[in-house]
């Protein structure tokens, strides 16, 4: 039997390239140093895309949503209805990552990897191999056969979001209900400690918190073992509290790292699926870019996990890619700066060394 | 004797449009507040601009620049001589900010208020009372008329910026030695400790940080107690300790606010400027939007005094308004989102009011 797809290695960072940008950052017309992360996050997307001019202009978003059983457990301040309403307000434009996507001009991708919708939603790509996961407090919340399935999806779906060129991809997601499966899935992964996890997700009052986080300790106490004990503890822990937009979300990284695409990372539920992907694939780590730190609670301890220094912290907390997309202006400023500046001896400017 | 035009009042923020613009942001397809700072920028422009929808789309980038007698006093890595090697190179595009206002598509004007340029360079507008400042370690920095003529070009240079239009103003600067001057002044106005205050600019060492700190010392102990004692603090600030692209910055300042343009704010150097400017006139303040925190020592301090909570925090140390500019495309997705975004009712998505 072969190795599975998601298994196999994703590429090696460019030396060469990193090393070449360092060079061109050091002789541009500014102090060494004196854009901060702007240089590191030119020099970075050189090393990853290979090339002399880092860019970051064909951006495909890609949306991933799907339900949840655990929604039943009133762990969210809004309806499992919500889910699909907002699908359509992806595909007709009034959702934040389509304002977003507009004004970015970049093009969006909503996919329907697992949503309760019966009918497929006008301008949204439907590949789900099921309507929404089962309740994990009862069981996993999908087979197996179902996790192998959507991380087929993902896949598709990073294909046909960058067949025709993509510089970077850009990741978000939809599912009422998914901020309680991330935080089971980092919880069990991390490990951390449940009580720095669970967060308010859309709104959540200091009960209802509390309600959350007793229901996902009931979780854990069901399919913490196994999953620590699996081969692939996280295939495994997507598979018993992950989600289905979750698993395309990590089988996505994985494919776009996998073709040498970067991917810009959004918030909480983006980098939940960042850590399992990780670990079921650690070739993918230095291909992940981060964008934000949210004002979900656990998001700060993920990002610690994934030892990630988020570029942005604007106490965001919506989903569907709006924190990376809102990111995206400054990787490409950053690339306009790396590819577009004058060097100290084109300008006829005075170095330091130069200096009395 | 009519009242001094920069001690004239700022308008006041449109309290009417802040509140129908809370109101908007509670109708939109998302949680309430989960926009986070996007929110409360949009809230806020809107207040300013006085509009039902604000806007970030005309926003010209004005830079000044000045020479300083201080630096004769070795306290900066470059020699003086790149103020006006550096006013060529954002007239020619390869300056960081030429290649950030070209890829924001926004006009760049460039003011030389005070450079030692013997002649006007070529794409930079000359409007200057004299050719540098003096060492202020040995007097003022510069004569009261000089102080009077400097204010007055940079109120010229907003209506040159802006007659045309703008919904906001971005403000840079350029001169070897400004830190140096910017720290006397902040510790002066603050009062802020001079410890926390003198870092390395364009890159000091330890040593020469210390150097740098005692000439500072020395510059307020000739001047701290006439300025304390002043009827006008900030001007005095600005006359003794200055430089001609400070004060330049703090009028155009008020000049903008004054009509109704609100100010995005760069690093150390422009804060200080504000510092001074809001000293002069205090129904300034509201009018100031503030970009980032700078990787120079003192300006999380003077922003703390300002009580200034910039957007981003991306170790920047550049100047020119590079950070100013880099937080621009913040704004503008920030009122697209306000502007584009569909509500709960014209979406059909059930609102959290619906939730179990």
């Amino acid at each position: 039997m072969t190795d599975a797809w998601f298994t196999l290695a994703c590429p090696a960072p460019s030396q060469a390239h990193r090393q070449r940008a360092i060079a061109r950052q050091r002789q541009l017309t500014k102090p060494e140093g004196a854009l901060g992360r702007l240089e590191t996050l030119a020099i970075e997307l050189a090393a990853l895309q290979g090339r002399e001019q880092p860019q970051a202009t064909r951006v495909p978003v890609l949306v991933f949503a799907g339900d949840h059983g655990i929604a039943a457990q009133g762990v969210s301040a809004y309806p499992a209805e919500v889910t699909v309403q907002m699908l359509r307000n992806f595909a007709t434009g009034g959702a934040a990552i389509a304002v977003l996507a507009r004004e970015l001009g970049v093009p969006l991708h909503v996919w329907d990897v697992g949503s309760l919708a019966d009918a497929p939603v006008s301008g949204v790509t439907c590949d789900k191999p099921r309507r929404g996961t089962d309740d994990f407090t009862a069981g996993p919340a999908m087979a197996a056969a179902d996790l192998d399935a959507v991380f087929a999806a993902g896949r598709r779906a990073v294909s046909a979001a960058c067949d025709d060129g993509a510089d970077l991809l850009l990741l978000g997601e939809m599912g009422i209900g998914n901020t309680t499966s991330a935080s089971a899935l980092a919880a069990v992964l991390g490990p951390l400690p449940l009580a720095e996890l669970v967060g308010a997700g859309t709104g959540l009052d200091a009960a209802r918190i509390a309600h959350k986080q007793a229901v996902i300790a009931r979780a854990l106490a069901l399919h913490g073992a196994a999953i620590t004990a699996a081969g692939d503890p996280g295939r495994e822990a997507l598979c018993r509290v992950g989600g289905l937009e979750i698993a395309a979300l990590a089988a996505a990284m994985i494919a776009a790292a996998q073709r040498g695409v970067p991917v810009l990372v959004d918030g909480f539920i983006v980098s939940a699926a960042a850590l399992a992907a990780v670990r079921v694939n650690p070739s993918l780590r230095p291909w992940l870019l981060f964008s934000h730190r949210s004002a979900e609670r656990g998001h700060a301890r993920v990002l610690e996990q994934l030892q990630a220094d988020p570029l942005l912290q604007l106490d965001l907390r919506l989903g569907e890619g709006s924190g990376a997309a809102l990111a995206l202006p400054l990787l490409r400023l950053a690339c306009a700066l790396h590819n577009g500046m004058a060097t100290f001896a084109e300008a006829a400017v005075a170095d330091r060394s130069a200096a009395p």
